[in-house]
């Protein structure tokens, strides 16, 4: 059984005092790019790297659009001779191929080259069916990041993993293809739902558990600040849950070993999400729920002390995350996490986590995963 | 104007009286991959390397499936527990929207992961797409090359190039992708028709003028041994194109520079193959003419001596292969070629011919590329 083993991540440790400062470096072995975080405007974003060019094309969706797409293009124009804009739908829905074929052929139609520079201007969804489209256009043109919401600031945005669903699963086509750059402004946070931006915090309260244990302290005395979106607080975390990312997926790039430990909560998220149907459950929340079923499954078969659980769980509620899943059915629950793309050869393979800060891949029994699962649904 | 020059390549001397062997190695960047050369079995071939496990999925089209098929998945049965095959359309057509849709959601719906093998077998067309589904199935799976066109022998199964086709032009959409081995086995090529035939050997062809003017002389004291099939000069012109290309694109894995003078004759050749509808000539048919374009054009700028020109035709017509184009109309022409996607920001980039064995990538005014056209159309 070929699992990976999860190596110390080089990672200083996080300095919960610091003045937060705008700019994080990421090292991957395929390319070093710029991650800009903070109270920033997209013209200081275009300072940091050379920018420029016919034609740059922002890629987005309609309501962020309205928010944000004429701030955007303003800036750009500065430094590209033409600015054009693709919408695509809303919702995880738009990650299908329709709107692939569309924004290709759209860029072919308008005369987009090698040289063109593609901006994704959203969450996770317009991040990663660009970052798709960037890597298949012409085998591979630029592009950037530009992450709207919380989830896509600390997670999507950074990695390089993109895609689009096949009906049989999630990010069943796509690439490892990194951006140029990741341009994380906190202002257009204050325009997220609380909903929404609750759901990002899951994913920020998925570093501590898996890689540290300081961090996951801080997010517990700092939660109400995050909620109510407090700058520095913001700032904070998401450079905190960037530096993260930016060493797991520094280590693997490709995703063949200890970049598995960012799918804590995942394997069991993406089968409620497929479940349900995608988008009764945000991904966000989806996530929560896994991460509190993974966390009962490690106190069950990796020696995690029990009170994790109701420790998570309480940081979760106060995050105004979900921490009840809807009733499931045993057998379609198990099959859905089966075909979820991580697991290798049939047999379905968790994150668990031994001890707070530390996280391991391993198989489990059916029933026991079953238990850990039912603890935690309605 | 940042147009790449051309190195000098590491390449050992064509050694035109060498038994040839049946291995060779490509070295690139992000892997290292064998080349199996040769009167080969498929079950030689899969004693290179580590083959096995749950899936195999051969893919392939009616004609070569009813020659290779059950050959390949037999061979294949001795190392995987299971054997699909999904066949799609003969030709060009076939790299399009649809092809590529079904074969994804056939890999999903019968259960293929990250640990499934794909076996692309027939020309380039099957090479393309294939090597891109596996580019892009769960963000890429192994896949092999086992090519049976002398077109695909000695150039698309090499250097990890694959893609579809939009109306706007070929491989508009694709990746850089390596394959884990590519299978040439030359007793195949007995079943392709004396046009196919001769289609491949215009790109073996390409390699005298870009890179080797001793294997230049050498094709024309053998052009019939080739064109009757003669197995050891066979192998030894594969063997030989294979060098060149591998060590090409081990200088330039993803086109930024060198590799640009592998599309010597291709920017013509794409816009006649675009302009006269897919399938009116052979891709290699169309290379052919683009190469006779690109050497008067080399005549008319960079000092290649004259009679150059009439040495390539006359080999080109010993090899069967066409020497003048059907009539074109010139603003439709230039236009195909600028929507080549080797042109950047807009300017046409040819590849030329100062000597014979040396290559470059210039500009060229647009009244002296059409007089060098015109020379070659009927």
């Amino acid at each position: 059984m070929n699992l990976p083993t999860v190596p110390p991540l080089s990672l200083t440790p996080f300095d919960f005092g610091a003045e937060p400062s705008g700019l994080l470096r990421v090292q991957l072995e395929s390319r070093n790019y710029p991650i800009c975080i903070g109270d920033l405007t997209f013209r200081d974003c275009l300072e940091v790297g050379q920018w420029g060019g016919e034609l740059a094309v922002v890629v987005t969706n309609p309501l962020v659009d309205a928010l944000y797409g004429d701030r955007l293009e303003e800036a750009l124009l500065g430094r590209f001779k033409r600015v054009d804009r693709l919408l695509v739908r809303d919702g995880e829905q738009a990650k299908d191929w329709q709107t692939l074929q569309y924004l290709l052929s759209e860029l072919a139609a308008r005369g987009a080259d090698r040289q063109t520079v593609l901006f994704a201007l959203g969450g996770g969804v317009v991040g990663d069916i660009t970052g798709f489209v960037a890597a298949i256009y012409m085998r591979g043109v630029r592009f950037v990041q530009v992450p709207t919401t919380l989830l896509a600031q600390v997670d999507s945005s950074v990695g390089g993993k993109n895609g689009i669903n096949l009906p049989q699963g999630k990010n069943l086509v796509g690439t490892f293809y990194q951006p140029e750059a990741v341009w994380a402004d906190i202002s257009v946070l204050d325009s997220l739902s609380p909903r929404e931006f609750a759901a990002g915090l899951a994913e920020v309260i998925k570093y501590g558990p898996i890689a540290d244990p300081a961090f996951y302290a801080w997010l517990e005395q700092n939660i109400e600040a995050l909620l109510r979106r407090d700058r520095k607080a913001l700032t904070l975390a998401i450079r905190r849950a960037c530096e993260i990312k930016a060493a797991v997926v520094g280590a693997d790039e490709h995703e063949s070993g200890v970049r598995a430990i960012l799918n804590f909560g995942h394997t069991f998220g993406h089968a409620l999400e497929a479940g349900l149907g995608y988008g009764q459950l945000l991904h966000g929340e989806a996530v929560g729920l896994g991460m509190l079923m993974a966390m009962e499954l490690s106190v069950a078969t990796v020696g995690l002390p029990a009170e994790e659980v109701p420790r998570l769980r309480e940081l979760l509620q106060r995050a105004e995350l979900p921490i009840k899943a809807p009733c499931l059915i045993r057998d379609d629950f198990l099959r859905l996490m089966q075909g979820d793309k991580k697991s290798a050869g049939g047999q379905i393979r968790y994150v668990l986590i031994p001890r707070v800060g530390q996280a391991c891949v391993r198989y489990a029994p059916e029933d026991t995963a079953w238990i850990a699962i039912s603890a935690h649904t309605a």
